[in-house]
């Protein structure tokens, strides 16, 4: 246990360094020859040069006559010319122009004579009509220079100049070796202390989008030897190695000495973060990248450190990222040693583009399906604080955001459900939806950057919902209230409820271990406000102070086992088969501020709400009811 | 021969109605279950749930030991707890969380004992550094909405969450029959009338780019019959079918027949230009789609009627296309019948983005090769004036376009070697050459729509090149005469001189056929010259008014014999193996404006011209002195 890290270099000085290490040992993009049909989106290794012309005749240009121009210059609307028969040649568009012709007439400017003569009343200029040789290109002209990324038209101009075969950039192919004892392959039902192997997915994806190929190799045990031997064949087989796992700190770190002894390290830990103990490696002219095990970590390492060389290899411009300026929603503190490249979550709100950290864990792959955008924090700064503008490197297309409706507040799966018709309803529209309970919807209303918030906030004075906080926090108006589905609360046990749970008041009970929602959320506050009139004393509630961000998250500790109960609604209760004491039932609502109402998003959400669709949808969930959804409450 | 297209429909109008007839047919996407490691870029079916939590126990977020918190609770510096090895577990990253443990104390926080037991100085809180289940992903949460593309990190997030098989949208086949006699499939050496297919080559690689997959059946000929079968196994085989050719007025016209016979025609002819003998055809639900032969008219066809068509199956969001507003160079003249789709060159000078209308003949395939942008000409306007500001709908990526030098003026191969020296040494620079000859470079210049020029001009008073033409058209300066190359102008004739050219004078001979350059090209200035000072009358020669843009060109139609003669560079002769009688040697330089001197693509090309590798690429083209080039000559 125990373990230094060896060097903290800078990003950009490990790049340049990187690359220039392996230069010189002689990595660098190879060719090979391919079809031309086959070439599209290939990179050319050299000048591409016609072999014949396009056309390679005189080609009529027109449906017609060929004829020889000079029998026709006499020619005029009074004095017309008659040709007989062998003065001209009728042909289509396409044909080769006779030796002895040297102009095309249109088919619609000759009359047909009945002996099989034509007659004309204009003069033909010579070539009128008709394709010169080489018009399209000319053989012996270069059609494409080295380097350049073959289209569909450029394939047409090719095969045109008699070009069938062309010398294209290789793609480089990159060898992903996944290790630890741990691993194990994609599977339904793994053991704990089973971690699936989805990070050779991921990574064989992110180079295969980049223009390389991917080999995945089967997952090697921490055994040294074993380790070695992969790499070695590996390196043998690809241009690039990804050694995977292994390069932190744990005990069965041999991915360093395995580099070492096979090639070399040029550096060992890198100053970002995720990514640190990212291992810079190579054997010759071939790349063997150490990346950290969890796929955050390695996500970046990949794209900060392998997506450069890939593109060196391919020798086309990388596409350029987009910064876009951005409002943080949230700070964003970081280390002053580390680059920090943090996840944010995207929404344009009343014309300001909004980015929210998502979270921040390198185990978390799922914060990287929804990043919208990469706040880079570069190194020696502090972090950002909540308001600032921030640069933010998109990675979804600015127009998504324009068109994403930004929903924070209280978490429940309908959300989801309602993410998923709206697309359905239109695909270019997008629901983002982040659960940081009801008052952090309303504040998140409040600030400006959401177009909606969930809500059930329960007014302990007159058992009614939402309404008294809208009044209070929203004293001058601005935002409306919208219905949309009563939820089933209550507490949720384990299948069969073997500890005996009945009311409220059990989950005080010795040996019970309670699991909470956050402070904010709508149940965390009706979990305090019962407490209070039950008289139960939080101190003695063991596990009130753990906390989970959603309904779902709860159920899951519970059905595993590592809960007895915990407050939520019925469809969380039922999604994980728990047995469920009802406790009340709450309004759901959603608030809408007024300068939201009438974008083509929350217009289009309103239209669903009130749909039949919905209604059957959240009956089938179950625990739902639905009375008036879409419809405005008045305050 | 004759032919009425029966409809001139509006574009949009035809696209809606196009769609809504093939929906109305059951036309619509069809979806297939693919393992989730292959399904990047792909597009989900239906929404995608989580099977399993992930992670799917309780798991060490560090290397350390994981112990039961509340006999920690009160350690604290002075006050150190000492725990016994069996009240606490080692363990690493990952490792599961025994049943009787709910915290992690981190390996650097704990001090190790000769007896086996470790000491604390803090109290752990409960589920301190312990991935709690569900962190990342719940059993029966929404991973992913329906209609969504699957991006890297969604693969891993479906994997972790117990998926391994989704249901997407099956990619669309499109089938693609070539027709016509005169087609036969790709070759080095065609006979006259032979046109090579290269069409399937290029829409396939169209298709493929947009998302479907290609099929290119074999090439039928001309005979209904055996067209109607191929039609049929195709939409029988294939979602939508490319009868390519035979859609025009030509005799061989069967497409539309056919189509009638297997199903229906919606429109024949639409109000497009290139484009217009487009056949919208169905059978069912399968799309059969009438493509003109000409490749530029059966791009344009594709991409404004069968691209929707496979967006509308996809249900992605499509690329939405670029805009961007530009200066005209060339006035554009367009019917007001049709909406017009004109290919434009792009380039960035002096901070104005210019717009150069390329050739707009339908067989030329290269021009679209060489398109930044395509200018849309709406139906029902005359066009548009030089210097207009217009919309272009951009091709390239406008990165590309501030980085590519242009040139307009005399054409040289030896531009073409630029292009590739400069895109070698510099990636993310580019070439765009036009060549309009020697005076139009300068008058390109003077309207700042290019960069440089390349200039042959002779001062017929001293024998002089270029200064005086600079001196005279830039009066106040403002550019600088950048020595190039000196050239070997000369006659170009067949091999062994069959007519017996010796002297300049022998063009007007009886029986020989001259082909000329353009105006305003330096090689005719030089070819109007010597005539007049060898008192040639340029009357009396065949062939003086037939111009060709290009050396490369003049000596492609004397090598086919459409010509016996023709004044060019021998460069020229030599690629097509001409005989050549010299005439003069001349001065070919670039003409640079100040404001354009600064630019990284002038400054690159300036190194280029002076190094080793230009002189030696140079003389190995032949034909060539090279004395200073790069210089800049004094004026």
């Amino acid at each position: 246990m125990g373990f230094e890290y060896l060097t903290n270099v800078p990003l950009a000085q490990a790049r340049k360094e990187y690359l220039e290490r392996l230069v010189s040992g002689g990595f660098g993009s190879k060719t090979e020859t391919i079809p031309v049909f086959e070439s599209c989106g290939r990179v050319t290794a050299k000048a591409v040069y016609a072999h014949i012309c396009a056309p390679h005749y005189a080609a009529s240009a027109m449906d017609g006559v060929a004829v020889s121009a000079k029998e026709t210059f006499s020619a005029t609307e009074t004095t017309p010319v008659t040709l007989k028969p062998d003065q001209f040649l009728v042909l289509d568009t396409g044909d080769p122009i006779p030796e002895d012709k040297d102009a095309v007439i249109m088919v619609e400017d000759i009359v047909k004579n009945g002996d099989g003569s034509i007659t004309i009343h204009a003069a033909a200029a010579p070539w009128q009509h008709i394709r010169q040789i080489g018009e399209d290109v000319c053989a012996g002209e270069m059609i494409l220079p080295s380097h350049m990324t073959v289209s569909p038209a450029a394939i047409g101009a090719m095969i045109a100049g008699g070009v069938l075969e062309i010398e294209v950039i290789r793609k480089p192919v990159v060898g992903i070796i996944p290790t630890g004892d741990e691993i194990i392959p994609p599977c339904t039902d793994p053991k704990p202390g089973d971690i699936l192997e989805f990070n050779g997915s991921i990574f064989s994806a992110m180079v295969r989008s980049w223009g390389a190929e991917a080999v995945v190799y089967p997952i090697v045990p921490d055994k040294f030897d074993q380790i070695k031997e992969m790499v070695a064949k590996a390196a043998d087989e690809c241009d690039m190695v990804i050694l995977n796992a292994g390069s932190s700190a744990g005990r069965e770190d041999f991915s360093a000495r395995v580099i070492r002894e096979l090639g070399e390290v040029l550096y060992h830990g890198i100053a970002i973060k995720p990514g640190k103990p990212a291992i810079l490696g190579c054997r010759g002219e071939k790349v063997i990248l150490g990346v950290p095990g969890y796929p955050v970590s390695g996500i970046i390492v990949i794209e900060q450190l392998l997506k450069p060389l890939i593109d060196h290899w391919l020798k086309a411009p990388a596409a350029t990222d987009t910064y876009v300026n951005a409002t943080l929603t949230r700070p964003v503190v970081s280390g002053l040693k580390y680059q920090e490249f943090v996840r944010v979550r995207m929404g344009c709100v009343g014309g300001r583009l909004m980015a929210s950290p998502l979270s921040r864990g390198s185990g978390v792959v799922s914060s990287f399906m929804k990043a919208d955008g990469i706040l880079e924090v570069p190194q020696g700064l502090e972090g950002y604080e909540a308001g600032e503008e921030v640069s933010v490197r998109l990675l979804s297309p600015l127009e998504k955001l324009h068109n994403t409706l930004v929903i924070i507040g209280s978490h429940d799966p309908l959300l989801d459900e309602l993410a998923d018709m709206l697309h359905l309803e239109d695909s270019a529209l997008y629901i983002s939806s982040s659960h940081v309970g009801s008052m952090g919807g309303i504040m998140a209303i409040r600030r400006g950057e959401a177009h909606m918030a969930g809500c059930h906030l329960l007014d302990t004075a007159d058992g009614s919902y939402n309404k008294a906080f809208i009044r209070k926090y929203f004293p001058k108006g601005g935002v409306k209230l919208v219905s949309c589905v009563g939820r089933q609360q209550g507490l949720m046990v384990a299948k069969g409820n073997p500890l005996q749970i009945r009311k409220f008041a059990d989950i005080a009970k010795d040996g019970v271990r309670y699991v909470n929602r956050q402070k904010g959320s709508g149940t965390r506050i009706l979990a305090d406000y019962l407490c209070m009139r039950e008289n139960v004393d939080t101190a003695s509630v063991y596990g009130y102070d753990r906390e989970e961000l959603t309904h779902t998250s709860v159920a899951a500790q519970i059905a595993s086992g590592s809960a007895d109960v915990g407050m939520g609604i019925y469809s969380a209760a039922k999604l994980y088969d728990l047995d469920f004491i009802p406790i009340c039932i709450e309004e759901y609502d959603l608030i809408v501020p007024d300068h939201a109402w009438d974008t083509p998003m929350v217009q289009a959400l309103l239209h669903i709400l009130k749909s039949d669709a919905f209604r059957e949808k959240i009956l089938s969930l179950g625990g739902y009811t639905v009375d008036n959804p879409g419809q405005i409450i008045p305050l």
